[in-house]
């Protein structure tokens, strides 16, 4: 198949100023734009997501290519791979793709989990304020009926964890430019997705001012003509 | 240049009852059986390295391959990529090592310090009678000083803590057969080694019964016609 001469069309989720803000939103984002794709966003908040296609899909992203549409992240980057053969690849191997679910796994489980510690309250605060109900009450059941004040209280005390669970990526990017080496790849994305989404809500900064991270950051934020550069963005560094 | 016809000479770091068990000599074992290449093990204590080549390396695994000697898995998997690009890649692509590199220092930062904390004292036991002094010495040094009967103290009850480290490995291979996907990589020869390590020495088992980790274990053990499958082994599953 050739490259589509239509966009993509990408439902993002949205916060009250407008910004794009869901970390699996900008995997897709970075995704089209790293095999060239075009790409019309579509802004949805958080209780508008029921609203696309009956209701067909639960959460953002989602795409519409055609007469093809589909959520989930992963099995959109596969999509574009199989779709669009002629672009440039999101995994030129099995083994980088498998390779990048193994360190989404550990985001998951040793950042993601620490950083909606910290952040939680901030996300509910700026989201659209008809999207505020239903964002607690969804995210107040996943973490067992505390309230995000409870859940998020004496977050300072645990940003120096957080920083920590961040010393892997850190030894990594201080070796290689991107998470794939030279050249960035999907785990990138992958990895780069909560950064963003700090960024768009954070009350409080994320990393010390120097954290060798940032060159890492800055970079990814550079990629593709800086799509993800907002001047409404907060700041991520003390 | 063209598979060797000679083998290749590994130097091994052996126990008191002749196992190998290095992780880092393990991933050099499974490199070159991945290649198909054939491996002539020599064994060697801790303070037999030295020895070696007039001291030229601190430390295993070590190779000589005709007039090429070399330390360090890393370097030796590339080298071998390099020499005998005829034989199965272990790296198909640069994005292949780097994802590989990240999933390494994520188990050296959430994995690799705990299992130290249980089992220090175990390989200090197993060592060769000759090795010993050198082996605490050492690794006393690593642990700010600490006896290596204090820094493992107590070790029954971070069990939980290790095991829970393990999560992000254990998603992963609930989806794929290997940490490669379908087929196994370098990271899982990464991931591997500590395995065979732990069953090298332990004298508490590492993982519970029905770990969800054990079919990968299994298959990782069963690879290469089993070649670190020994009967001297201990228990790794309760």
């Amino acid at each position: 198949m050739t490259p589509p001469n239509h966009a993509i069309r990408l439902y993002e989720l949205v916060l009250a100023d407008g910004k794009s803000a869901s970390p699996y939103v900008w995997r897709t984002r970075y995704a089209l734009a790293h095999k060239g794709i075009p790409c019309e966003p579509v802004p949805v908040g958080f209780t508008g997501i029921p609203g696309i296609q009956a209701g067909r899909f639960k959460t953002v992203p989602i795409i519409e290519d055609g007469a093809t549409s589909m959520s989930e992240s992963w099995d959109i980057a596969e999509y574009l791979d199989r779709a669009y053969p002629d672009r440039t690849p999101l995994f030129a191997t099995p083994a980088e793709n498998a390779h990048a679910r193994l360190i989404e796994a550990w985001l998951m489980a040793e950042v993601i989990r620490k950083l909606a510690g910290i952040y939680l309250l901030d996300v509910h605060d700026a989201a659209r304020p008809e999207d505020r109900a239903y964002f607690r009450r969804t995210r107040e059941q996943r973490v067992n009926g505390m309230s995000l004040e409870d859940f998020t209280a004496g977050r300072e005390a645990r940003l120096p964890q957080v920083r920590e669970s961040l010393a892997p990526l850190r030894a990594h990017v201080s070796r290689f430019p991107f998470v794939g080496g030279a050249a960035p790849s999907y785990a990138d994305y992958v990895a780069f997705g909560p950064f963003v989404w700090v960024s768009s809500i954070a009350t409080i900064p994320l990393l010390a001012h120097d954290d060798t991270l940032r060159g890492w950051i800055e970079r990814c934020f550079d990629l593709y003509g800086g799509i993800a550069r907002d001047p409404r963005m907060r700041p991520l560094f003390e």
